[in-house]
């Protein structure tokens, strides 16, 4: 067991880009630990005035896209051609992620772990979709305090996630693959709508020109879908983070998604309302928790829900007498 | 004021269509006295096997995209050709309805509003968005119950409502305009996705190569999406609600869709999903009305929303305050 740590050493140690340091603050974050929830509440606030400056760019795309391989090209570009620092946050609510896992996000992007201007971080296993999230976002914000210039977000975006991921970021990226078949399987309805940019990765070899005809039939869709709050108009691009082809316009892409909306406001009034966001989503959260894990409703729970869904008792009664009991 | 009915006489007079007692039923529904509510339990309870046997229509468009017309010339459609008696059922969170508003109802639906086998109804402005879809899900069972056969189910489609909405419909049906301009305005993104059925209305006069134009547009965009969970494949039609031209395509659209989804089960499995996510949905608000009402989070909430929005609090924290503050 190390020692422990006082606030002040790890808001210097932060700020100081003390990676070792940020670890620990991120694990004091996921904890449950009353003790460490108040560390973590004391150091967050101390840092809050230096966060925020980071580009935030959620990441989402089904298994098999190559959402790895982008990260480590995307972010290895971007620390080598751009000069940025790259932090990775990975959400996965659906995988029960431990310690383990640390290592098979190394694993998965070798290069970019090694680089001293990356830090990959996966989220906690959390038994909520809320809890993973909570933590993913003030990891967030440890990590802008400690310099980290892009943050990269990844989701699996087949669940929820990807609505957290949606609104803890600024830029959201779709990574997808050429044609409509298979590959869209188990892509939640609703996601591309929810995208900023769409790539179509994988646009090597003899794919190449699939994957071109497929981003010219996907700029086409976008196009028609309702327009962007911040006026910006999804695009759709080709890539091979295999070959590394095309990062620099997906940056470029990005970078003028931030100068518009920086301009017309959309960006700092999309800031505001993810924290507003945040603040209902924790109180919502939170007095789920407390209503499920109370311990006459946890009791009576199964079998509720069972004739609900079976239509043997209508869900606003069953609801109503369930909370009768709670609030009791 | 009127004598009040026993719940007996609740329960015969809407299983006998008695549409005067149907909607007093539903402003007994819709009432906050607590011995409203218990009377509106007591005969929903009743009730529940007399219901889940029609069809329930999500219907939603921009304003402006012709829904009153699309939905008095459908739902004549629907009473004439097809010998089904039709509810309509509005949600409008957005304005604050009152008695008038019912008249506004009638107004804009003159030949369906006098059909004996139609019944329309808005529903009553509520202070939450839960509250009114709450409000309409208990509406949208005592119309079944009277023996309404297609429930259509209208909202603005701006706002939230349409989630809403959808999760009460077994079929989503998005009304549209010719061309992605001006008429886009202000639908919600996402919704497009929702849809499992694109009308482009108002394909009548000049306007009708335009229309075809977007049908085919909306057709190739529609077929780029995540697939349907229940295996059905979205499609574009246009229409004139106004020449009351392509109705029956869109029912027989309605119709194969049916036939698809209860034969693979997806029918089935999505009222059993929605049977769960309306009593989890109940929770939730309940939970939150119960939080926000509470007179020491009444007292401080401007204030720390204020701090959260201009990022003086972290999201996270403010939250935690407010609840411990609550729990205690």
């Amino acid at each position: 067991m190390r020692k422990r740590l006082t606030a002040t050493e790890y808001i210097e140690g932060i700020l100081a880009f003390d990676i070792s340091i940020l670890s620990r603050a991120i694990t004091l974050v996921e904890s449950r630990l009353t003790s460490d929830r108040l560390l973590a509440k004391e150091i967050l606030q101390a840092l809050l005035p230096h966060t925020g400056k980071s580009l935030r760019v959620g990441i989402t795309g089904v298994p098999g896209v190559g959402k790895s391989t982008f990260i480590e090209s995307f972010g290895s570009f971007l620390i080598e051609k751009v000069q940025k620092k790259v932090a990775v946050l990975a959400i996965d609510p659906s995988s029960q992620r431990s310690g383990g896992s640390i290592l098979g996000d190394k694993t998965r992007m070798q290069v970019l772990s090694q680089n001293p201007n990356a830090y990959i971080r996966p989220s906690a296993a959390g038994d909520s979709l809320g809890g993973v999230s909570n933590k993913t976002r003030e990891t967030l914000l440890l990590c802008e305090a400690a310099g980290f210039e892009v943050i990269l977000i990844e989701t699996v975006g087949v669940g929820q996630s990807e609505t957290a991921v949606k609104e803890m970021s600024d830029f959201f990226l779709l990574l997808m693959l050429a044609g409509a078949g298979d590959e869209l399987q188990g892509i939640k309805r609703g996601i591309m709508e929810m995208a900023d940019l769409v790539v179509i990765n994988k646009a090597d070899g003899e794919n190449q020109l699939r994957a071109e005809q497929a981003r010219a039939d996907y700029a086409r869709a976008l196009h028609l879908f309702p327009p962007h709050q911040g006026s910006w108009i999804p695009e759709a691009l080709t890539c091979s983070a295999l070959e590394k082809s095309n990062l620099e316009s997906i940056w470029q892409h990005i970078q003028n998604y931030q100068t518009l909306t920086q301009n017309n406001g959309f960006w700092h009034i999309n800031r505001q309302n993810q924290n507003l966001q945040w603040f209902k989503a924790t109180i919502n959260e939170e007095l789920q928790r407390h209503f499920y894990q109370n311990e006459s409703i946890r009791n009576s729970l199964e079998i509720v829900e069972e004739q609900v869904r079976a239509g043997k008792t209508p869900p606003m009664l069953a609801a109503e007498t369930l909370l009768r009991k709670y609030f009791e």
